[in-house]
């Protein structure tokens, strides 16, 4: 297949720039692909949910390079060292050289372990990313990070590599389970909340279409989603500032997937309740009004999002947040709704009104 | 100790500029480090024959940080990703966060497996050298390189990745077996082959002094070297085209390190027999006089280092440079000396020169 019509967003990076491109089938489009590939050798990552979907087809449309694959376990639970360390295997036994790129094929798990073997594999070579899941068009298709997981903390251990490319195929998430589709929107929703007001009342008015995963819905949702990250990171590649606010709900989320065993929790899903949490908090602290939190739950919910955590117990939760990589020189750092559509990242909220939160939402009800 | 005398060389590299200390009892001056070390929690990495010398001398100096340590197996052997996760264990298990730093205590196997570890670790914290070795001082004290090998390739995973300062004391020199001193000077030699020829004179006229490690001469030596090295590399910091030549000598000599096993050939008794295989292949091509082939031999003589390689067969030898990080393309490019003191990358010399090279030092003599 060639010429599959497509949108484009260009994340400027100076020399490290590179294109999203957001459309049906694009995974199949040769001319495509080659017009954006240049290596010669690709290493296709991927795992044992995706290959039987979207490898072949992927291999057919490269078929002016030569590729390999390696076919990973899929789930979160692998995203480890071990795992990464096949990776590797694959790339030394085919022999690829430093002008040789590897491919992600799958979700985001994949993308990160993928983009991490590039950045350190001979100490950096090319990827290019090719998501097939709505979190990871959204979510990891911007901001150059990759990693894998330490035993005790999530992304632990990482990079930050930018990709050469990112084909979006937006036909690949109709075999997307539902828990998954709505994971992502998850993420969509706090493009919304944390950025951009017009997008979260667009939500509200699209929910249906994107539930049914119109193809325009989806496009939509999906570049201006990129765009909202790739303004934000554009500004704060690094994350010392601004960038920060794209953890919306994801301190609370870590705590919630740590606590339920990687995995059992989809990300996107912890992150929403994480978001129900700081939207509570924002709501103690005076800044954001009641109905608005009440909008955003109720939006979460038209995706069948949960917007309560488990009861894992505040205390355990507060334990395990300790850990997390944002906190910086002992202090917790959270990030806090100032309205719809603008977050702010705090460490000066008053601790009562935290501790109110997370009794709230992580201890059993009285 | 405080105030110990020392020369510093700058690193010129913007905001990620950093010193070389360099002179005697450095690692107990405790002005010296705390002028030098900003993170207030610091997780040393060192290994089993260095700890019982410097880490509590070490220890004691730092004693305005919270200093925790983990003791690692010595030997190249462990530089693998499996030892990597017992250095992210500890930073784990220490509660690390990003504002703190790992200090790499040891020679280039802990510099380079410390250096990952933090290059890594959070996507990336600051880390400080401690250099033991003479070749650590001189070699891994500038460039950012940092990595651990794969079971068929050395350094094949890692990341460029600069340290915040280098703290090079001379005196643990005095504590450094013969062969692991000579192996240093390799080197050192090799900085005066490839870019200077009064530094090759400087160290034909001091090999004595060098040897006996007084401390006049080996400051001289180490600082010369830092300063060859930061200049080659402040020209091209990413190994897009000079830099290749710090590498003279190394093609041939990875091919002696894995036909050998990874430890039994020392890295620069390695480089010091691929240095005069690289010279004999200058001299055929017609490049290099005779006579300076044999005043190179006779020098790395006088420093005890080899200058034959193992007879591991020129076909073997052929396979294994196969795999070397410095194919491009297919082509293998090699350094080569235009002269004592000028070294150039090279790829279109005569293949038959190159089979000659080595037929003579890898097959069994006729």
């Amino acid at each position: 297949m060639s010429h599959q019509p497509h949108e484009r967003v260009d994340i400027a990076l100076g020399e490290r720039s590179y294109p999203i491109l957001i459309g049906p089938h694009l995974l199949e489009d040769d001319e495509l692909l080659s017009e954006h590939i240049a290596a010669r050798n690709l290493l296709i990552v991927t795992n044992e949910t995706i290959a039987p979907l979207y490898l072949r087809p992927l291999q057919t449309a490269l078929k002016q390079q030569r590729t390999a694959a390696v076919v990973l376990p899929d789930g979160e639970q692998y995203k480890t060292l071990d795992t990464l360390s096949r990776i590797f295997d694959a790339l030394v036994s085919e022999r690829m050289n430093r002008d040789a790129a590897v491919v992600a094929l799958g979700g985001g798990v994949i993308g990160d372990m993928a983009g991490f073997a590039a950045a350190c594999y001979q100490r950096g070579i090319d990827y290019i990313q090719v998501p097939t899941t709505l979190l990871a068009q959204v979510d990891s298709s911007v901001g150059g990070k990759t990693a894998v997981n330490h035993p005790s903390a999530k992304n632990m251990i990482g990079a930050f590599h930018q990709p050469r490319c990112v084909i979006a195929d937006t036909a690949t998430l109709h075999t997307l389970p539902e828990r998954e589709f709505a994971a992502g929107i998850a993420e969509i929703v706090k493009y919304g909340l944390i950025y951009d007001p017009a997008f979260f009342v667009w939500l509200e008015e699209h929910a249906e279409a994107l539930l049914k995963r119109l193809d325009s819905a989806v496009i939509y949702a999906v570049r201006r989603s990129c765009e909202i990250k790739a303004e934000v990171v554009g500004i704060d590649e690094r994350e010392h500032g601004l960038r920060a606010i794209l953890n919306l709900g994801h301190t609370f989320g870590h705590a919630i997937e740590t606590a339920s065993g990687y995995g059992n929790w989809l990300h996107g899903e912890a992150v929403a309740a994480g978001m129900v949490m700081a939207a509570d908090l924002s709501e103690r602290l005076g800044w954001l009004p009641g109905a608005d939190k009440q909008r955003a739950i109720a939006l979460l919910k038209r995706f069948n999002l949960p917007v309560d955590p488990p009861r894992i117990g505040a205390e355990r939760a507060r334990e395990l947040m300790g850990l997390d990589k944002k906190v910086l020189d002992g202090k917790l750092r959270l990030v806090l709704l100032r309205s719809l559509g603008k977050a702010d990242v705090v460490s000066d909220y008053s601790g009562e009104a935290f501790a109110a939160t997370m009794r709230t939402h992580f201890d059993t009800a009285a």
